[in-house]
């Protein structure tokens, strides 16, 4: 997963520190790396490992001056995390130079790849930005702006929302599914372009509006240009952007991600309700969730879990004998919150498993009577070759039995699930214009060979 | 304020792991400095600035062997923080070598340094903990342990909690009054001492007991001892544990700080309640508050804001024109919760309300009809001379007006705090057994000069 | 200026510690950045900007592992140093991937690089060495490696000594005119290609021969192939080698460095010989030179002034009001050594003459009653084109006027540089086998556009 | 080894540079730690471990400012070398602040520390420093400065130069033997103390004198007095300063560094010639001596080793097997130089020997047909209580056996040393002015307890 922002500003010293501020409210879509690319007489990228405030700090932003600006965090999903994939990328051909973000994932890479190896082009990165890179300046030599958009569009397939600078252009666009989100925003200083409508309210910023799948928001010299490149008779939004992804506060195609998150609550307690004595979240995942279920069912809503809250990317384990704890270092349990109590916990979702199953004990030692186990989501049991990181399909544990194997896996007394329908009338769009894939299997996409995409990730 | 360790385990390897995660634990009682010392055949001392997982990363911890260690970790409240301050500090002297930890704040410091200096003594440092590392030493040159920590504690007054490694000992020390919280739980392994139960817990440990205020623990080759070095009339628990410094899921003197907390919640919905739509924390400070709230008043419990959860100590904030901003940079408000809406916020204190305010009219911008603020304690109308930094006298808002006059200050619509009586009833101890000076005024040790005690913070 | 080497060994776990002595002894090459890349199973490089010793700390070198692995130092001419441009430099292709080092420069590069936009090539740097990348992987595609390596030096022009990994294989190539030397040696442990014969002494390895100008050495699974790929009826040594840039203790193209600066001084004292009571050098670029200057001339060798050896890259000037006197802060003069005598100061060359200055008048000014200057190359009045950073030609002192302009310019009593002639016979090589430009302003390649190739630096 | 410096600068922004820089210039006396104090209204300091431009990065000289100022570099001699023990230290007494910078080494530490202790006195680190600090604001509580000065040089024996400030005053003191070298100079800025007059001569600073044993110098409100504490009838001037410590550019009690070695060459040379084709130094500590040599045999002087100018601290040897060659890394042989001739060797000393086998070996194998080594001193055979880390008496060669012995262990062809009687002429001093206590075994103060002292180190 990744975020990411695009900023117009008249005053080139303010535009760094405002692609600063929004990429830290972004920060949850993406801890590995940080950078930012400004244009003035030319293109300058700046990018690190880190968080946000961890790569711009000492004198980095005085030294990024210009009125267009894109900022991008990265979330990697393999092991292997490196400099080199940190974005925007930046690539200079005969048009000129070309900065992007990307946030998504293209399934068609391997072939897109194959294709361009064989007209002779060469590659510096593993990553499928650079792809779109090629691509897109190969367009630009021959067609105008608008028309390049369009044929990059006919031959990239996937999640795809981009922020750009062309030379002095700057850029946003979504993919014509609109997988992952993408708003503008209007300020006395200018525009701002970003993944969630957070980072526009972070900068005080009136929101104009999302941008439409397959739209692409063009700013030159302060004027703004809404093209819609290419139009789709479906939509495909990730679910999982209100399931867990996003910030509660953003709003993505006009449902609040907090409403959508505390509606699963509501549904999922009218579903599934069983009398408990408290309703607690798994912590910070399943609070929303939790505070809609304690609303409908009218149990009490009371923390049985405090998470450090300190837990954070650099953790390190240095005793083998005490890495099983970790549960317990990262989360404790209030006794007297549970003992002798029926205890549901609620979260958005299970992916493997473990950590819920730690939890389920940890409450049960601390002399709960009994532990439910409800969950805000339907079982996931596709991986998703759009963007977020799932782990593959051996790991998610509702892939490998029904729901009675993953509660003796969990040790819950009971477990329940909220329903698909109870999912799509929480989030309040037609199905046809989500993506359900990883709780459905069925792709928006067709998909040619899985084992690539897998490798691109 | 600061959060103090003290481990005894049989295995020599495992001890500084074991010492790092209940820091780890106690992280939220200071973030500037952390600091172990091990003994085995001589103390070492590692510390550094920086959180604990900042501080003791690479091969840090496996440098650092031996059956007992204390930890440290500090918050600075004056500007100058500086790695001399950081703890333990360890002194050498005839008896040998002394690290100690300390959580806590001498009220006599300038005297007893004033008489130190006079008898020829030269310091290295400014804090308050080498006065007491002197005064032991040199007690214990002539007196045994037992009588040279009563001496000790007719020498110094104010609020300390210790822990120390007396060469191949280590103890653990309440002060009489007992302001600051500390507790002993035994393992597998052998003893922790720690600041809080959430320490315990985090390794697993059970609970032997709170340390009782003028009690040491002396623990020597696996053996346990408890001393009760000075016996008191009263006892001084600092109130503000409960209100908001100490972790939720941590039990001081018998009494768990969610549940008290929860009752000031409860006791501030019977005291003052106002018809609303929703109740919403400040988070995440009045969290637990407002969940009492809610259901004491059945008004829902629906969050109005959200805190950006990467917001720590290394934020930096370039533009001076941003930085006004800076509460929406840290906090967002959720329109579609509080829009049309009458919105409760629950705070657990205020102490300057210039972040309450910000947030006031952040909530009444995004539609609320109406925004009232209830406070789950008292006023603060006094500094703290016991380690809690809450700025001085001129700063405290409360001090400055009646309730009136800081309803108005942060533009609530109706503002009301717990009363004294409600605040003692949901902590449940006899007043006398509190310090509740930064409400009262009163302090449970008398004060010479005020002028220097704040010197010394 | 850049140093590169390439390593095979049979050990893959000796192999990066191999490379970085190697690296680390052709450090004077390059003090900014440092890389390595192996191949195992495919290529992965490290690089960092830094020493070597700082960029190949903690346990970077035990995750390189393979059997082949090449390295590179670099020297940024150009105030923006930047991480991008680091080395080696690692690009993707149909034909798999190549990782290259590069030592040189191309003076068509402004050309390569268009011709190969207008054929639709993308760049992710702005370094001539993804321009060999391209080439090379365009001619592999349907080319043999002995004919693609053809190909490749009938478009590129200029200096280049490359070591490099095509997939499994590993590479050396110099160019055609061998400006910049090669080497080759073998050990124990198999083979070691190197920019100067010092990186074998270090290993402990046996030289086998200086890599001819356009040969290229091609090791595949330990087998040694010597391939000359383009012969030259002239070749264009870089003569700065010898007098300036390469180490003493290196033997390039059969002649030994130490001795062509020492014959230097001695060709330089029959030409222009004044009569002193001591010779001294400029430290320590002058020193060899000096000492032959000392022994042809039969006037005692005596250190006028001593260096700071800690001298180095890190350096700063903080007061504004101190940079002035920054040479006396590098370099200081004993006086007992120069008062009341007659001094001749003798360095390799003088660039821009502003240290020199300096010197004469620190020596000056400790009392000697003349301070001569000797010279051991002639007048550097051209820039040079193939890699080595000598300023542009309005920086050069001596394109500004005769020797008796510079002579006052420095301040010295007399001035006198190596003839042309003597530095030719100094070296040993045919003249029409050295790249004199810089002394002659006759370049070995004719150049198309000097403005962009000073923009390529 | 240490180096020291103080400061008295009228412009309070110009002092930290004023430090920086001659601390800069003192490098080669210590490269563990460095640290400077100022005082303006209280003194401050920093201090880290590294080298001066190491530690004095960023804006760290900024923070700075005083019109007075001490400095230190400090060597360690011990493996575990850690920030406590860094320097100046800054102690606070009822008499106030006290900042020292001390080189040397007391020799009856144990015994001061232990009567301390038995007053009661508390230490915060292992260092002799802290004993010289205790006593002083001791004194100086009951005495005047003078008088204080004087009592606590009758209570601390061993080597002691002193760099202080008291409060506001600016101190240097000269221990009463004189073993380590002290001096001042004046500038238009103010007045400069430092441990060797190179640091003068950086500062463009007029050398008024070498600060005379037993001698302080007191700098208050710009106004200087010379204090002669206590007289002594003979000086202990550490000959090593003069053979190798000291930076050949500074002069010491009159006598230049540079010239004392020198002379020590051609002393050698008449002393123990044997016919060569060359001489060569081992670099960089054998340079001078060699010069002398030459000068005095005739016979040319050749360097037959090249020393790769990077070798620092942070040097890492990854690879066990590469360990034993480390002499190659560091230092490399001209065969050009050597190969079939006779080659005389010169070093300044031999401590240990195994770097001086390696060297002859290595020269021996690039093809010379004998190898002579002549040391520039006597054989070293007691270790130094006082400063000069040269390991204990069983890592002395030379304590080991004679000069057969020592020859045969190095594998030389002969081997001589300079005589006793040739190294006093060389420095040009009474032996009962200086201390060759390494060389004689005779110590300049009675040593009680040698085991204690070298704990001390």
């Amino acid at each position: 997963m990744c975020g990411v922002v695009g900023i117009y500003c008249e005053d080139e010293d303010l535009t760094p520190s405002l692609t600063y501020y929004s990429l830290y409210s972004l920060q949850h879509r993406g801890q590995e790396s940080a950078g930012i690319a400004v244009y003035s007489n030319g293109i300058k990228v700046y990018k690190e490992m880190g968080l946000v405030t961890e790569v711009f700090k000492g004198d980095v932003l005085s030294k990024l001056k210009g009125k267009i600006a894109i900022g991008h965090v990265r979330y990697s999903t393999t092991g292997e995390s490196r400099i080199e994939n940190a974005q925007p990328i930046l690539v200079r051909s005969k048009i000129g130079e070309i900065a992007i973000g990307h946030n998504g994932n293209l399934v068609n890479y391997s072939q897109l790849r194959g294709i361009l190896e064989n007209e002779g082009k060469v590659f510096l990165t593993t990553s499928d930005t650079e792809v779109i890179a090629q691509l897109l300046s190969n367009f630009l030599m021959k067609y105008d702006l608008h028309d390049s958009l369009k044929l990059l569009s006919e031959r990239i397939l996937g999640s795809y929302t981009l922020t750009m600078l062309i030379n002095d252009k700057l850029l946003g666009y979504r993919d014509p599914l609109g997988f992952r989100p993408l708003c503008i925003g209007e300020g006395d200083f200018g525009f701002v372009i970003a993944s969630e409508s957070c980072a526009l309210d972070t900068l005080e910023v009136y929101k104009m509006r999302d941008v439409k799948p397959g739209e692409a928001i063009i700013i030159e010299d302060g004027n703004v240009e809404f093209v819609r490149v290419k139009k789709s008779k479906r939509c495909a939004r990730c679910v999982f952007e209100y399931i867990y992804f996003a910030r509660p506060d953003s709003v993505i195609d006009g449902v609040n991600v907090y409403k959508a998150r505390y509606n699963m609550g509501r549904r999922l307690a009218r579903e599934s309700m069983v009398d408990c004595d408290i309703v607690s979240p798994v912590p910070d995942s399943g609070t929303t969730c939790a505070i809609g279920y304690s609303a409908e069912s009218g149990i009490p809503y009371i923390e049985a879990l405090i998470k450090n809250r300190y837990v954070g990317r650099t953790f390190i384990m240095p005793e083998q004998r005490i890495r099983e704890h970790s549960v317990r270092i990262k989360m404790n349990v209030i006794e007297e919150n549970v003992k002798g109590k029926k205890v549901t916990l609620v979260d958005d979702s299970i992916v493997r498993g473990t950590t819920s199953r730690k939890i389920v004990e940890m409450v049960r030692r601390a002399g709960a009577k009994e532990v439910h186990f409800r969950v805000g989501s339907p079982p996931i049991i596709s991986p998703c070759y759009f963007g977020i990181d799932m782990s593959t399909r051996e790991e998610l544990i509702a892939s490998c039995g029904d729901i009675e194997y993953v509660r003796r896996a969990i040790s819950a007394d009971t477990l329940a699930y909220l329903s698909l329908n109870g999912l799509i009338k929480s989030v309040n769009f037609n199905e046809k214009d989500l993506c359900l894939a990883c709780l459905t299997g069925i792709y928006p996409i067709e998909l040619c060979d899985n084992s690539k995409y897998e490798q691109n990730y």
